[in-house]
């Protein structure tokens, strides 16, 4: 196939043709051309060239994720994978500086034309939410509808689809939940944390008791200390941890959410490095992801005040809300809520060590 | 005078030696030192030092403003040191990076010896919120006492002084209450955009009856177009104003707000041009500093969950909700609701133009 | 004729089924799928996306100052659009990050079906070049024929239009040789900047003499400030001026330099703070478009090492190269050479302040 | 001991009445204040701080690698202690654009007060070059006298020291010489890869030919392949590696340059993992250390023009060309020169991936 080829050239390769005669102002159609309306297209449209990029890195990992075993190599990749979303994210979230150049009284001068377009209808920031795990019930809705009512059928078809399919949320669950060292002959996990943090606790306490400050202060502080002790309950206790799924409050599995906390807790390990770098890397792009969707709503707010979005939305309303709600690992960030001082780390028994090693590299080999 | 002075070295003028060496370790003197602490010290050195910088740009220009008559060569000296606030600013922004290199588990491992000192205790971010504008009733507490009694007694003395001078909010406001053009004997500023809003209103209320769209999603829009009728009443209706500043909604005065809006639609008259870099400068430190204290949660919420902070309080939570209700500029920001499309504006009249060229720059002359 | 469009949506309206449908893995046809070559597609269309709207601003103000006159509205819009251009640019180094996450390794892998394709041939990154006032003289040649003669004929007959249309430096230096004011019957700018030079030296030199240094270093320190004095001459005498043109060390015209000096001593004059900053952003542009060659010869460093470019170039020097040579407005730069300390400024007299109020806002009411 | 501790406040454990006031402005002590002097006196007191931290980062790894065993746990430590210098530096970079906000013309209004403090002086910074690896041999001079005489006696005892001590890059080096897998009964690394490299030679010279293109272009081509062939005959022939070594054109030891070449090779072995980071880590630290210089060279060539450094120096051209000349870990950098496309690798016999487990993991155990 190869040899048949021509040779390419920078023009034909990146289809220049196409990508640089897709620019069309409707203020030019209807006949006061406005010269910020070009800058509004282009902008636009890297941002769909960048989720496009996205999606192509996200669905390679869910790929990856989908198979039965994950070796240690492939989870090099997905890491790699995920930093080049995190620096794409980041670069979105710097481009809006760009759009910002452009005034209100410039954007005014032609955004009557684009009624109703909006940036909800855009297909590939939708799929990328789903893709992730947003759930369509906790989605913030901005009108009576279904957000997929906004798309054409096809779209609507594959986003419904996609709803349907695993999500990264659903496969990291899955891969933590069978991470096989919780439990060993020797070694409980769950109780040694659980003596390490009464000891900490207990230490806290000591320390609040030692300190000169008013009585008032100290019985505020206290409560906040019994808050964080009933906190803990909620790891130690599957039925609270129920609870809290029940409420919506949680959403990760209880074994999940161990395997989570003993990757983050004993890090240090060279073979839990890698995994690791992976949920880091997800709190980073869903971090990310609600950085810029405040940013944006600030910019919103700042070009259209709080008037209608022109797709009859209340945007910045909505953006902002959706910077907080519609983010999907909030189980991951929330661990830090239960890390320990190192120094308290109960160390790993060599055979839970063993273990490990055997999980993420060894088992693969048979693959 | 210049032949009594020793020539300075490099050491000497920037005193390193007292810089240099005020990095005093907790964990060190409790005989565990934590490698992290370092970078802790230094941080926060580094964020008080960039406070004094700010207050040094920010108190040299309330001086500005504190006099009777701004010429436009001060307006042009304010921009400029509010520039470098607003560039400082983003690296303080970008500074939080260099936090989030250090770990949870890194951190506890000394976080226990820093009870109870606290960033609330930072007496300059507490005199650059109130120079700024924040009043101490728009103050979110996070204990029954008032900030300041988390001062020692001088602190504190100089912290209610600050309250007691006029703030950039105050000298802003007064400024733009004296721009001397919105009524004329030929010219109603109010009038003629009063108008222009309206045939804007009716306008857009025209092509919603022309789209194609579902009755209950046209009557969405017409509610949403109805309130923003209203919200246009606000600027228009002095007691209307009157009303939203009673209920906290709106704090700057009447004819204040006019002055700005006028200076936001005319921003292209080169006369205006200082004056709209003003207002826009001091939009963006607000928004900065919003920024800021919003990625400061999103760290805090990282590193110690939602978990107490070293000062006692609930972190997070504190941090996410100031972030927005200390900002004191809203209504500049707001003004963009009220803007219109460049080609609705009313000519200026030169009677207009030539009273603005003398307030901002003859009148000065004879200062 | 606004009652005859159907309304866009947002897919249409971005021509999205173009902009996504273009992007065609050589690897892929070559039946070796590279994951990565995807990034390496996209972020080229999207520095193709921006370079598009670099030259719509660009042009725009090329067309300002075709134009006889040009008042300080028009100055105003010139700036804007110049700000929004150092945000792109700005952007365009920040975004080969994402670049940086393709590893050489990933990159060999479908390296090789893209030869010969090059960013040498960038049709719009070589009209950007010109535009700005790039000589085809000054360029650096990577190989023995002309760099049009890598363009199909009808970009290069566009291309050599382009040489020969005005460039920014050409309607810059216009402009600035227009500006009147350097004499006048009470007033001599250049004798009297001429004066404060001698005393400012004078000074300097004086200060040489009490610093306790060595003879050697003084000696060192004498040859620097005799080299000085000769650089100030250049600006003082004409014919050296002419001389250092002809020699290819300078390119810009005596009274353009003058002019050009002359506004940024003066830059606070409020008349003069707008013609202060296009001059600042255009040497802005051209440190950025330095700083993007530099960071991109970095990053082909890293990538290919000093092998081969796809396009036959030997890459890194080629890039490290025109980061210095490419560079248009280097005697813009170099005034900073000629400034002095602003209290040494001589007083501009009420006369000339008038005469510049008149240039700059008045006259153009006659346009 | 901890309970003999008083509690501590904000202010007094980060030293705040020291670090807030150690600003004292040489303009005030002439009686001609400058404002922005105090921007000059706190930048320049936040890099230093920075540098303190970035010693202390440093300074970590140094002892690490001074032991003759370094586990995996190690490295991983090395690693997030050089990504934290690496945003430092990152901040650095960015710093500058605050003192761009500054003036030439007001730099002046001070500038003549700091002569002879110079930048040059910087203790610390010298300190870090040495650290990092720079030889005095490779120092760009800009005086007779050697950089160290610039110092007290006491910090010129101290950098003399540093010098005498092995470097990061003595210490890297003999750790990269130490990995133990170039050979094997079953294996040769550089057999195996010098077949690789031929096969993608004679590859790229198949596709030359069959490219249409004209004849002298293809002879252009054709000796710079023959270059390339040369270049790759450095790594395999010791001797050569040798007389490079001898002229100044390599530093490395042949066997540390296989090693490193390697690790890139197979950076995707899990075990290899590490090991690839802090090599790319090194070389990200040693590109952004030339950026900084760099960026600073174009801040002073903006700010003073091409004059006179405060320390006597020719600033720009100096700082300019240390970005280059000062770089340590060329030899690294250039690997990428080596690379092979992955498909053409050959394979890690089974043997070779055990060893490499024993060396980075389980010996470390008997440390």
């Amino acid at each position: 196939m190869g040899n048949i080829r021509s040779p390419v050239d920078y023009t034909t390769y990146l289809q220049l043709d196409k990508i640089l005669n897709s620019q069309r102002l409707m203020s030019e159609e209807y006949g006061k051309p406005a010269h910020d309306e070009m800058l509004f297209i282009v902008i636009h449209q890297v941002y769909e060239l960048w989720f496009k990029q996205i999606l192509h890195e996200l669905d390679s990992v869910l790929t990856l994720f989908r198979s039965n075993f994950v070796d240690e190599k492939q989870i090099g990749v997905a890491v790699a994978r995920f930093h080049r979303i995190i620096e794409i994210q980041k670069l979105l979230i710097e481009q809006i500086r760009i759009l910002e150049t452009m005034t209100p009284l410039d954007f005014l001068e032609f955004r009557g034309y684009l009624t109703p377009a909006s940036g909800f209808q855009s297909f590939q920031f939708r799929a990328l939410e789903i893709k992730l795990g947003l759930l369509e019930s906790d989605r913030i809705r901005f009108s009576k509808e279904a957000y997929h009512e906004k798309f054409p059928e096809d779209q609507k078809e594959k986003l419904l689809n996609y709803q349907r399919e695993p999500s990264l949320f659903d496969l990291i669950q899955r891969w933590l939940e069978r991470t096989p060292f919780l439990k060993d002959e020797s070694f409980s996990f769950v109780d040694r944390y659980h003596e390490a943090v009464e000891i900490m606790l207990e230490e806290e306490e000591r320390t609040l008791e030692s300190l000169p400050i008013g009585e008032e202060e100290r019985q505020q502080r206290l409560q906040l200390m019994s808050a964080t002790r009933k906190h803990f309950q909620t790891i130690f206790d599957p039925e609270e941890h129920e609870a809290l799924r029940k409420s919506g409050r949680r959403r990760i599995s209880h074994d999940a959410l161990l395997a989570a906390l003993f990757i983050h807790l004993y890090r240090d390990e060279p073979i839990l490095h890698l995994p690791f770098q992976l949920l880091s890397a997800i709190v980073d792009m869903d971090e990310l992801l609600s950085a810029w969707r405040y940013r944006h709503a600030m910019m919103v707010l700042r070009m259209i005040g709080k008037k209608v979005g022109t797709g009859g939305s209340a945007g910045y309303q909505y953006l902002k809300n959706t910077s907080e709600s519609h983010r999907v690992f909030n189980d991951l960030v929330n661990i830090s809520t239960f890390l320990i001082p190192r120094t308290l780390l109960p160390p790993l028994p060599e055979s839970v060590r063993r273990k490990l090693q055997f999980h993420f590299t060894v088992q693969s080999d048979s693959n």
